[in-house]
């Protein structure tokens, strides 16, 4: 937090607050919808977003980072303090996990009223194959002290939010921390990562809403507490300004269809050939695996059971199909994924005040001819 | 154009229009603004635009393409039709052009009242080193008979637009086509084209707006008129409903600041620190090389020339800086650029019914402390 005598960053953002009734998308929220990109819908049809479409939330700049000079230092309570240079991180043993991962704000245009944010309708998801080295591999080399409780991940990224300035971090538990899953990723479907993925290293913590997901990474600093840096406020689940909230940890269960047939430019509603028509999608759960996904041609009145692909390891979306004998007139097509813990995607919106982890679905509007 | 009895593709989508005064941005804007992104404005630092970055339009879905069974038809008004392989097209000449591709709607939310369509801010843009076969070249092969006047090209993209149900299409005349610029491109910065920018072949028009750089090219046919296809009534900047209007062609003069400071995550608004201050951006037009950029700290009341780089060929942006001395306060940074025909970047919209071409730029508002 900073201010001085000319300035005034506390007024300098715009304050939290939800739309009023009827009020459109503003240019605040178009400004961020440029930016930051979805996946479109059609790229549901590829296990592995394609490079350019995995969803992209960047909070400040993307930053301007040197691969030669780039180090993480780990610091802390730990045993030795270590500063990783990307020489150092290579040279250590690699690693890779397939994961979906989805901004904790997706859906957040379907919650009335609508948080003023990042206006995400239901894309903000993407799969990749992300490789490196594992975060607990790290903290064995630096030897984690008893008192620790919270590994706190910095990013490179630098900015003013709700009038607070910061670098962008998160904490994790020593716990999390310390599994196998949580990685210090140098890259993504083989490739270094693309800028705004958090070149030249990032955290991965699958199964996670991305806020975990540190970018650009330059410390890793362990503490004796909860970490309760501004994104732990800003990434609760809330019914009111005063209710302490809960945190956002894992993704809810969600399913998407891959749209049949063709679109309206504007609408993006679709145009699909009356009779058989192939029904097919992904679905994920952060919190066990996808063991159902329905599919109802009639906005949710009725619900046919569709078949599972096979699943791709723990922390990646599952393909799901079915047919649909398509009659003509309109349609709303939608689809509900059932996870193993028993978690099932709502009908109806997830209401809270910031629009986090709303995981309702939004119909597929089709004209059948 | 498409219809049988049971529906009706004409009112299906939504009717062309503008925004009621006051009107926020909807949500049919939003749904395209969420799937076509906008080069964030950090990343004009970049001369080469990173993978990802670089804008997007889609008009309908982004098609699945299988690369051993595509192929291009020549056909029409040519000596002998030819159809073209992937294997082909890559034992032909090679050919690189760096070219800067913006989108004829750049602007459009700037323009009153604003259309309702994809609602770029200022960001459609980025440059790419693009790889391929020379469109001259292929119709050497083909040979074009006499009487042919315009070359359209289809793409593999199928939907509805105003409720025309199209492939997208484009038509270029003869000599443009033959001339030495025009690629078949199969890369982007050296690797295969995204899916999102063409993937497997897509034509690339270097310094015209990137409508007539049709992706996922199917067919190249030779005709004998002028082309007038959807594509072509749509893509004209007409300022009534029955004005003939002027087609879209070459890329107006436009500036771009790479912003200064750090933002805010919601406004983008910047916080910068007081005193000399490093101004730096990029400068482009399809007319003529940029011969001049100017930057304005007080929104227009008073403007200093800013120091040109070396240019990168005649079809890619020019980096432009100066310095600043900034004092603290609230500031609107403006920039304009003038290309070697004359054209002058304007300070105001420029108003047209579907919000093409407005190349006025737009402030980055700054928080000098």
């Amino acid at each position: 937090m900073s201010a001085d005598g000319a300035t005034d960053l506390g007024s300098f953002g715009l304050p939290s607050r939800t739309a009023h009734p009827g009020e459109g998308i503003t240019p605040e929220e178009l400004g961020l919808a440029a930016r930051n990109h979805a996946l479109p819908a059609e790229a549901l049809r590829w296990e592995i977003t394609p490079p350019g479409l995995h969803y992209v939330l960047t909070h400040y700049d993307i930053p301007d980072a040197d691969p030669d000079s780039w180090t993480i230092a780990v610091t802390g309570l730990v045993d030795h303090q270590v500063t990783l240079s990307l020489a150092t991180l290579a040279a250590m043993r690699q690693h890779t996990v397939r994961v979906t991962m989805e901004c904790a704000g997706n859906g957040r245009t379907g919650v009335h009223p609508r948080p003023l944010s990042q206006p995400w309708i239901t894309g903000a998801v993407g799969t990749a194959d992300w490789s490196g080295v594992r975060l607990s591999d790290v903290l064995g080399e630096a030897g984690v002290a008893a008192d620790a409780i919270d590994v706190v991940s910095c990013g490179a990224d630098h900015g003013i939010e709700r009038g607070v300035e910061q670098d962008y971090e998160r904490g994790l538990s020593v716990q999390l921390a310390l599994g196998s899953d949580v990685l210090l990723a140098t890259a993504m479907n083989g490739q270094p990562l693309p800028p705004q993925h958090g070149f030249p290293v990032r955290l991965v913590v699958p199964g996670w809403y991305g806020m975990a997901s540190v970018k650009w990474l330059r410390e890793i600093r362990l503490v004796d507490h909860e970490f309760a840096g501004y994104q732990h406020q800003a990434y609760r689940v809330k019914q009111h300004k005063d209710d302490p909230g809960m945190p956002v940890t894992q993704i809810e269960p969600r399913a998407l269809l891959s749209p049949p047939g063709f679109p309206d430019f504007m609408s993006r509603a679709r145009v699909v050939e009356a009779g058989v028509t192939d029904i097919r999608g992904r679905a994920w759960s952060g919190w066990g695996p996808v063991t159902k996904v329905e599919f109802s041609p009639d906005d949710g009145a009725t619900w046919f059971d569709c078949t599972l692909a096979a699943e791709n390891g723990p922390f990646a979306w599952r393909a799901f199909s079915t047919v649909w004998q398509a009659t003509p007139g309109q349609a709303r097509l939608r689809v509900r994924a059932t996870d193993g813990t028993g978690r099932v995607q709502p009908l109806d919106p997830v209401a809270s005040l910031g629009g986090f982890t709303n995981n309702a679905d939004a119909a597929v509007v089709a004209l059948v001819r």
